[in-house]
C-alpha cells in the first residue's frame, strides 16, 4: 500500500544513450519472477558509488567496492553491473565472496572483458548461501535481453517486499547541451541508508569526469538516500551507483563550474524522488511524514533529532493511528541526545497548526487541528530548535500491523 | 500478556517497617481506577533517585530533583512520595511546574511538613495539562488508606498500559541484621531508560547513610533498569527510587564495607526482577530475550550491540514470528556503531545453538536447531566479538501486532 506513489508509466521512462539492461529469471529464490538484471555500459561511462556502513557488508559489496578502486588505478572501465534479488549473499563468509566473484568471472567470460570490470549487487535474505550456480545459469538469457528501453523491466527485476517498481527520468538542460536521466531504486524494510540506499541507480548520458562523478555522489546521496528511514535499520548490501555514460555530448570536468552545478541539482533532484518512492513503498507505511528540523547549531544535531522523531516506533503507531498524541513528538525530540538542549525555546508545527511553544502546549492549539492534520496521508513535522542556523530533512512513513505481518512473514 | 511473569502474590509482598501505604480514585484520567498513591516515609528515612536523562523531562521530575537536593542541603528529610497516573505532567510547560508544586503544597499542609518534603510523579499521557485539582481533591482518601501492609495495591495503582502489576519482596541477612526489601515497578512502553526506568520503587528498613544510598542507586539501577528495552523510546519521567527507611538495626555508613557489597547484592536482585518483570509485561510481548555480548573492548560498546539488537524491528519481529532469519542479528551486530568490527572474528549463539561462526554461517548449523530455539518463549542471544574482556546484558522483548494496536488506541 504505497503513500501516494504512481507507478511509474513504462513509455514515461527515458532510455539513457550508452547504457542497456537485460533481465531474466533465475529462479534464486522463487520460480517464474525477475530477479536478475545486467546493465551494460559502453566503455566512455564513468561510475562512482556509496555503499553500507554496516560492518557486516555483503560479499558483493565488498567485491564492487574492490573493482571500482581496481579500475581507478587500471583505467579499465567497468562494463557492467549485475544485480540479483532473492539472496543478499551477506554474511556468508569466504564462501560468499568466491560466489560474488564467481558471478563476475562469468559475466566476464560471456561480456568478453575482464572480471575487475563487472560490479555485483544481492538483495535479499541475509545469512543464506547464494545460489552461485542458477545465477551464473540465468546470465546469458539476461544478456539476450540487453535493451536500451527496458527500465521498467529493471525496476521491476530488483524488487523484494516492494509493492511496486521505483524509477523515474527527467532531462535537463546543461548549457548547450541536454541530458537525459534515468534511476531505479528499491527498498521496503531494513531501511535506514548511512551512506546509501538499497539500492538506487542513476544513468545519465553526460561525460563526467570520475573525481568530478565521485564528488557528486556524495552529495548527491547525503541529501536524498542518506535523509530517509523505514525502521531504523541499515542493511547490509545498501548501494547507489551514479553512472555518466559519456554518450551524449555535454562534458562536465570540473565541480566549481554552472554546469556542474546545474547537473548536481537534476541528479539530486532525481535522486529525491526514487529515495522519497522507497519510503511511499516502506513495508506497512500508510502515511508519508516530512521532519524537518530548523535552527539547530548544525545539521548532525538537527539529523540527530530528525531521525530520533522518525524512528520512534511510538511516534509512528501515533501517526498511523491518526492519533495527535503529540506529546510522544516531545520524547523523541528530548532523547535525541542534545544534552544542552534548552527545551524553552523549542516550537513544534504539524503542517501550519502551532503545536507546542516555547517547549510546551501551545494555549491556542486546539486538538481538532492536530487531529485534522493527522488524518492526512503527507505529514510535515516541523522542529524549531531556536539554538543556531542549521536545518535538515528526513523522510519517513508510520508503523503498521501491515509492517509486522511483512516482517514476521518475509523469508518463512 | 505478560511472558512468564506470574502476578505477584499480595500475601508474599513483605511490608517494610517504616513506610506506609495509600491510594486513591482521583478520577484523573478516568473514572473508577486507582490513580493515586501516597508513600509515607518514617523521619529516619534516607531517598536517593536516578531520573530519565530526556531532555523534556517532566514537571515532576524536575521538582522530584529539586526537592532531593534541597533535602540534602536542610537536612529536612523526604516526608513522602506522591505518584498519579493518567497524566505524565511532561511538555506542559510552566503551568505543569505550578501544578506539580501545588500537588507538594497540598500534600504538606495535610501531612505538616514542608512541600520541599514532598517527592511528585506522575505518568501517562505527555502534553496535556495535569487536572491537578482531582489529584489534590483525592488526597485526604489516599492518606486515610494509609498502611504498610499495602504494596500490591500500591502497584496496581501505578499501572498504565501494564497487563499485570510488578511487585517482589525479598529478605537479606546483613551482618547481625535481617533487612526487609520490597519493591514496585511499572512500564509497558516508551521503556528504554537512559538513567532509570518508569518508575521504579524500593523500598528497605536498613538505615543507610545519604551519600552510600547515592552510590548505590546509581550502581543498581545501571545492572537493572538501564539494561533493559521495549521499544527503545526513553520516557520523559523515567524515575527509580531508592529508599532506606532506617527502621531496623542494620546501618550502612560505608560503601567499602562487606555489609555494603551483600546490601547491594540483594537490591541488585530485587531489581533486576522488577526490571525484567517491565519487559516481560512490555506492549504486546509474547517472548522475553536476552541479549549477552562478550569479549568487547569495554562495556560502552557491548551495550551498543546489544542495544542494537534489542531495539531492531527486524530482529523483534523475526523473534515474534519464532522465524530464524537470523541475518537480521548480523545486520544488528553490524550497524552498531563498532567502525573497526573485525565480524570474521564473531561467533553468535542463539541459547546452545552456534549460529555464527567466524563471521559466516556456520557450517554445521541447521535451521531445525534454530527453529527449536525461536518457538521458546525465552531465548538467550549471545554475541562474542572476540576483542576484549568487556561484556554487558540487556533484556527486551519482541515486536508483535499487540504493540502496533496498544499504541495506535493508547489515548485515543
Amino acid at each position: 500500500m504505497a503513500v501516494n506513489s504512481p507507478i511509474p508509466v513504462p513509455s514515461q521512462l527515458l532510455p539513457v544513450s550508452g547504457i542497456m539492461l537485460g533481465h531474466a529469471e533465475a529462479g534464486i529464490r522463487k520460480a517464474d519472477r525477475k530477479d536478475l538484471l545486467v546493465m551494460k555500459l559502453v566503455p566512455t561511462a564513468t561510475v562512482s558509488g556509496v555503499f553500507t556502513s554496516n560492518r557486516f557488508c555483503a560479499a558483493p559489496v565488498q567485491v564492487s567496492k574492490a573493482h571500482l578502486e581496481s579500475a581507478a588505478l587500471t583505467s579499465l572501465p567497468i562494463s557492467a553491473l549485475v544485480i540479483n534479488t532473492g539472496n543478499a549473499n551477506a554474511g556468508t563468509g569466504l564462501a560468499g565472496l568466491v560466489a560474488a566473484n564467481t558471478t563476475c568471472n562469468e559475466l566476464a567470460r560471456l561480456m568478453n572483458c575482464e572480471a575487475s570490470q563487472i560490479l555485483p549487487f544481492s538483495t535479499g535474505v541475509i545469512l543464506e548461501p547464494l545460489p552461485v550456480e542458477r545465477l551464473v545459469a540465468g546470465l546469458p538469457s539476461a544478456i539476450q535481453n540487453l535493451q536500451e528501453d527496458n527500465w521498467f523491466s529493471a525496476a521491476e527485476a530488483i524488487m523484494t517486499t516492494d509493492t511496486q517498481p521505483k524509477a523515474a527520468s527527467r532531462t535537463v538542460q546543461v548549457g548547450a547541451h541536454l541530458v537525459t536521466l534515468t534511476g531505479i531504486s528499491k527498498g521496503a524494510g531494513m531501511i535506514m541508508p548511512n551512506m546509501a540506499t538499497m539500492l538506487g541507480f542513476i544513468a545519465m548520458d553526460a561525460k563526467v569526469a570520475q573525481p568530478v562523478l565521485d564528488v557528486m555522489v556524495k552529495q548527491v546521496s547525503d541529501r536524498s538516500f542518506n535523509c530517509i528511514s523505514i525502521d531504523g535499520d541499515t542493511s547490509t548490501n545498501d548501494s547507489f551507483m551514479l553512472i555518466a555514460t559519456g554518450a551524449s555530448a555535454c562534458d562536465i570536468s570540473d565541480v566549481d563550474s554552472a554546469d556542474y552545478a546545474t547537473l548536481l541539482g537534476a541528479v539530486q533532484s532525481l535522486a529525491q524522488q526514487l529515495a522519497q518512492m522507497i519510503v511511499r513503498d516502506g513495508e506497512g507505511a500508510t502515511k508519508f511524514m516530512t521532519v524537518k528540523v530548523e535552527q539547530g547549531r548544525n545539521v548532525e544535531e538537527c539529523r540527530q533529532v530528525a531521525y530520533s522523531i522518525a524512528n520512534s516506533p511510538l511516534v509512528k503507531t501515533a501517526f498511523f493511528a491518526s492519533d495527535p498524541n503529540l506529546g510522544r513528538l516531545l520524547m523523541a525530540i528530548g532523547k535525541a541526545g542534545i544534552t544542552d538542549l534548552d527545551v524553552g525555546n523549542v516550537n513544534l508545527y504539524l503542517d501550519d497548526v502551532w503545536v507546542v511553544k516555547h517547549g510546551g502546549r501551545n494555549p491556542d492549539y486546539q486538538e481538532v487541528d492536530g487531529q485534522r492534520v493527522m488524518q492526512q496521508s503527507e505529514i510535515v513535522t516541523r522542529v524549531i530548535l531556536a539554538r543556531g542556523e542549521a536545518s535538515a530533512t528526513v523522510w519517513t512513513c508510520d508503523f503498521s500491523h501491515e509492517y509486522v505481518t511483512i516482517n514476521a512473514d518475509y523469508r518463512s
